[in-house]
Order: structure tokens, then sequence, then C-alpha cells
């Protein structure tokens, strides 16, 4: 008889999404024909590049004709675009092979499907707020969970693990936070995790939102860490790949066995990413590309501004929206997340995300996305510079 | 101390592609020159069709303007797709609703994912010889494994299992063999699952290659079927996307709890197909695309029907070939599956498949693929008919 795997018994609701939207259904039901401002999603919203469009344009081109057609490409990814990518990575001195570089989806299921390389009852640590992602894919793969607390006192850049652990998710610049990972923090984690032969899986997909040049972009740029991390990226958040989908994970060979083991889950459980959004990828690397969706990442950067600051006027503690996408924004009054919340998209008509949909730490904190119209997130900002009663 | 998911350990190699590579390549040092000709390989080679190539290019156009341009989409996919794929199957005489129906980037990685729903433990039958991805994934995500023989007695259509299991992987028309399962042979799995509370992982990626109407395009032309097994699909095979990347799977909500369960692990591992493969595969399923595609299988199948026809002309005995892409041919003369590779590779210059690679019962038979340029394929047979020395 077939049983369902009893491990997705043990993860929580997704409520998050499903309950914002249910509140702001009853607000629009009860106040008609009001205009909601949106300040809560992390997708992106602006058109693609012009050097991204025109590389996809010819990756459909190149299929429609029988000398240029492609089916299958190896499942690590178009060999092109791995040594351009190890060539990426040469400017900012982080030296990688393209056997490292390994070509996927999106960074979602690689941080997902990661876990499967490694013993089950393995313990692992995740930090607390919390990409949901990470802590449900492990509940899912059997694993044990320590939570790293993350909060005011450590700059919401969470705590180095107190007991021992196995694997270690960490996010820098953080999705829900916008911390980011200073190189001596990071090097505390990368010094624990050679110490303890744990493995570290670093999130870097919104590496592109630093701009402070002393903060590292790869964790690769601390010594050692070749030996100890894996790193997943993608292309989503740097240049608009949200629903392309494209992304990367680096298996170092200095790892040990663990190259090996992800090429062979690669191959056996997963197809290759879009040959099409492959050409899409490398025009992104290209001189233009790079010039253009640097401009897109100022834009977004230019509303995280506006929003972080908006808030700071009005007496409110924000985290974040320097050197990442996200603000985070302390409630004012001692009023929880959920109360904060109503409270925006009463007075305000702004939809935010609630910060205890990211863990227990988060309670208390609302997020706040630069992903927007400039005209949307203006509009959104004037009407909490104008009607939040504090 | 991270330490690797053991049952990795307990996989075979992936030999027989780099088998088949190597013994080619020392050849080609043997005999400079030569040309070789490929009857080995399961990709499409044939151009996409252009009503295919507008609809792909429309998707990139969409992303292009800001009014058009999405991000992330829905994880189970974009629910125009679904509810296009439901009207589809409407016209089989098969009735599924759009929430039954879950876009992927392909059916090797639901294939290998599907797994993981199941209780660790589960006892999985897969056929012999058996598509690689079933067994290895299946090893991996710590199921144990239970074979059903396919030989020629049964025309290459597997028993139905002896013993208790709680999953059954099949595939028709299948790869390697070529076989179909008929619907009365369906059947006999399908009251096999409902009487022992089976579930049907049902591979039917090569579905649009049946041209006799009587054989089953979908297990739930089946009676009973919605209670016991889960479709896997793709659009690589109908319409040329294996580098595309486009698939779906089909979860009932009769089966219970597991369309939940699914549709938890999708939203949670998975971030949903390309939105421009999605267009895509609208544009596959439109009347022109649908018509323009089975023109293209048609090209494929007279490629199937001459090499057919070519090994049977020399006595050699064939099986599949007649609603599927593949021909299975028994070795001459008692030859093992990688003696006569050499030999076609020797005397013709023609690559093959041996059958072993696909299991034990594969022993004695060799794969043939009809996807391949008609040119390069005329070459090939017409190689085969002059210079086997039988």
């Amino acid at each position: 008889m077939a049983s369902i795997n009893k491990n997705y018994q043990k993860l929580g609701g997704i409520y998050l999404f499903s309950e914002i939207a249910k509140r702001t259904k009853v607000f629009l039901e009860k106040n008609p024909g009001i205009e909601i401002m949106k300040l809560g999603i992390g997708n992106t919203t602006e058109a693609l590049v012009p050097a991204v469009v025109i590389g996809l344009m010819e990756g459909v081109k190149k299929l429609s004709d029988v000398k240029t057609y492609t089916g299958y490409g190896d499942e690590q990814g178009n060999l092109n675009l791995r040594q351009t990518l190890s060539d990426w990575y040469k400017k900012r001195e982080v030296s990688l092979l393209p056997e490292e570089i390994f070509i996927s989806d999106g960074a979602k299921s690689d941080a997902a499907n990661i876990s499967s390389i490694f013993e089950d009852g393995s313990v692992v640590a995740v930090t607390d707020p919390v990409y949901p992602v990470y802590l449900d894919a492990n509940i899912i793969a059997g694993k044990k969970i320590v939570f790293l607390g993350a909060n005011e006192k450590n700059n919401f850049v969470p705590e180095i693990p107190k007991v021992k652990v196995d694997l270690i998710f960490i996010c820098s610049p953080n999705n829900p936070t916008g911390a980011v990972f200073s190189k001596n923090q990071l090097k505390g984690f990368v010094d624990y995790a050679l110490k303890n032969k744990s493995v570290i899986i670093f999130d870097a997909a919104y590496s592109e939102y630093i701009s402070n040049q002393d903060l590292p972009r790869s964790i690769y740029e601390v010594e050692g860490a070749t030996k100890c991390a894996i790193e997943i990226q993608s292309f989503s958040k740097s240049a608009g790949f949200t629903g392309v989908r494209l992304g990367w994970t680096i298996v170092p060979k200095d790892l040990g066995l663990f190259n090996g083991i992800w090429n062979r889950r690669q191959t056996t459980m997963f197809n290759g990413a879009s040959n099409i959004a492959q050409e899409g990828g490398l025009a992104v690397l290209s001189k233009e590309g790079q010039k253009q969706t640097k401009d897109q990442i100022s834009y977004y950067m230019e509303n995280a501004r506006s929003i972080k600051k908006t808030m700071e006027n009005l007496g409110l503690k924000t985290f974040g929206g320097e050197n990442a996408p996200y603000i985070w924004v302390k409630c004012p009054n001692g009023l929880s997340s959920w109360d904060f919340f109503d409270k925006l998209l009463k007075d305000c008509h702004v939809v935010s995300t609630p910060g205890s949909g990211f863990g227990k730490m988060g309670e208390g904190y609302i997020r706040l996305s630069a992903f927007g119209h400039r005209e949307n997130v203006n509009k959104a900002v004037e009407s909490i510079s104008r009607n939040l009663k504090l």
C-alpha cells in the first residue's frame, strides 16, 4: 500500500502569502474602490534589458533552424556558460573551474534539492528569521533542525552555531532581513565549518545588490571556503529571470566527494536548464548585459532608499535596504507583525509582509520590498508619509 | 560532520553512454576519416515547428515590455496552460481538472522527484529493461526495488507484480523497447493497483507516437486509473522540447492525499517552469501547433519504418518501432549486446545502444532510435543493408 512521506506532516502550513491575500481581500470588500499599493512582494517587475532580450531571441532562433537546433544539452549546463561564469568569478578574484559550476533552473530548486545528497538525520542549522525553503526542504528530507537566531543585537547577522551541526544554510544579502555578512563575519562561519567538518550552503542570489565593495559577494572570497562551502546563485534577481528560470550552484572539488555526488544527482534527476534561458544567461554576462542589468539593479535600489528614508523619517527603526532590496522595519509601539501589517493596510492602503511569517524572531518586524515600478513605490511611500498614524 | 547520503553508493555506474563514446572513439582512432552514423541517441534532431517558434518569440517579447512582463508564476504552472491541457485530454475522453495538472521542467525531473512524496522503504516495482531514471532515483530515495521482467514471451510488456508492491513505474510507449501496452494489459495493472492500494507512475512521454487508435495514450483511458495512477508527460518528444524543457504531471484528486502532497512538494521545492517555455507549450497545443508537430512525428516515424524494415529484411527479429520511435532488435547468432554493437560499428560504421545497458533482460538486444535527419538515417540503413555480415 502506497503511503506518504510522513515528514510532510511535520511541515507548518504555508499560510503567510495566502493570509496576506485574504486580509487584503477582506479590506477591499469593506472599502470598495480603494487602490492598494504593494510593498510586499519579492518578485521583479521591470522588463528584461535589451541585451538579454536579444540573447533570448537568438536562443529561440537557433531552435528554429535545423542547422543550429539543439536538443538535450549537458545536465550540468552549457559548457560555454559554465566557462563564462568561471571567468566572471575570476574578475572577483574567485577561482572556480567550470566543472565546479552546475547550471540549474533557479536557486529555489537547488536550495531545496541540495539536502538530498547529505545523510538522513544530518543536523541542519537554519537562521531565524528564515527563507522558508531551507527549513521546509530539510524537514521533508528528514533532517534535524537547529535555529540560529538573528536579531537587533547582532544586526540580523545570525550567530555561529553553539552546538555541532552538519549543514548550515545562510543567505547574504538576506531575505527577509536585508542583512549582509561582512567578510569577517563570514570568516567566523567558515572557521566553524572547517573545524567541525560541516558544509555551509551559502545562498548568494542577491549578491548583485551589494554596492559596498568591502562586503563579500561570494563566500569564496573568504579563504578556506572552497573546502567547506557550496554556493547557490541565480539570474532571477540580478537580471529579472524570476520567470525565465536560471541559476547555478557551485560545489568545489575541494569539498571532496560532494562534487561527484551532486554531479550524479543532477545527471540522474535533472535534465538541464532550458537552452533558451541559457542563451539569455550568456547575454546577462556579456559586457552590455552587465551594464544594463546593473542599471536595473540601481533602479530597484533607488526604490529601496526611498522606502527606507520614508520609514526613518517617521521615526521607525529599519535594517537592510542598503546592499539588499529588502527593508526590515521594526514595528512601532510594540505592535506585532500582523498588527502593523493591518495598520499599514488600513491607514495607508499599503501591503507589507509580516516578519513573523519567516520565524519566531521575525515577530515585531515587517519586510518591505524594493521590487516595484517607481510610480507605485512613490505612491506607497507618499501614502505612508501622509497617513501612517503612530 | 557532513556525510553523504549513503544510498548514492548503492547506485551502479552510469557507464552506458560513456562506454559507447569510448568504443566509438577507439574505432575512429584506428580508422581515421571514416564517417560514423548514429542510430543510438534518444534526442530530437529537427527544428522546432513554425507555430511553436512564434509562440516562444512571443513569450520573449512579453518579457521585453514592462506592460506584459511577468516574473514568478504559479509553481504549478500557468493556469491557462493547465486549462488548455485539461481541454486537450477532454478530446481524448479523459476528464481532468486543471488543479490535477502540474506543469514541470520536463518528465525526467518529475519521474525522479515523485518518489520523495512516498514513504522511505516503500517497495517499488520497475521493469527490466528499464529507463535508468526510475531505478536510480528510487535507489537514491531509499526505496526497495522489485523488477518486472519484460521479454519476448510477453512482447516486452512487463508482467504484473507477483508480490505486493507500493509503487509501480511503467512507461508506454516504452523506452528502450518500443513496446506499447494495450488497454487490456494496462487494465491488468490498474486492477492490481486498486486491489493492493498501490500507485502506478505512468510515463507517457512518447504517447504522441501512437498511431494505432486502439492503444491507450493516457492511463486514464482505463476506468479506475484516476484512483491509482499518476501520469508523467512531456513536450520533449512530441514537440522537440528536449532542450526547451517543459512537461507536466497529473496527480488526480481521486488519489487522496497525494494531490495535496505533490502540490506542497512543488510549491516548496520548485519555482515553476520557464514562462517562455510555457508560451511555447501553449503554441504546441494550438490548432496549427498540433498539426505541425504531428507532421514532425510522422517524419521520425518514417525513419522508424525504414530502420525496422531494413533489420527485418536481413532476417533480424525486431520489436517496437510501430507506435514508438525506438526499434528493439534481437542480436543475431546469440551475440551479446556489446558484441553486436561492435559488429555494427565495425561492419557498418553505425552506432547503436546496447540493450544490456538498460538491465539484465536487455542483454542480447540493441536499441535503434528513429531520431535523426532523414539523410543520415538513410545512409545508416543503406550501410547496414550492404555491409552487415551475419
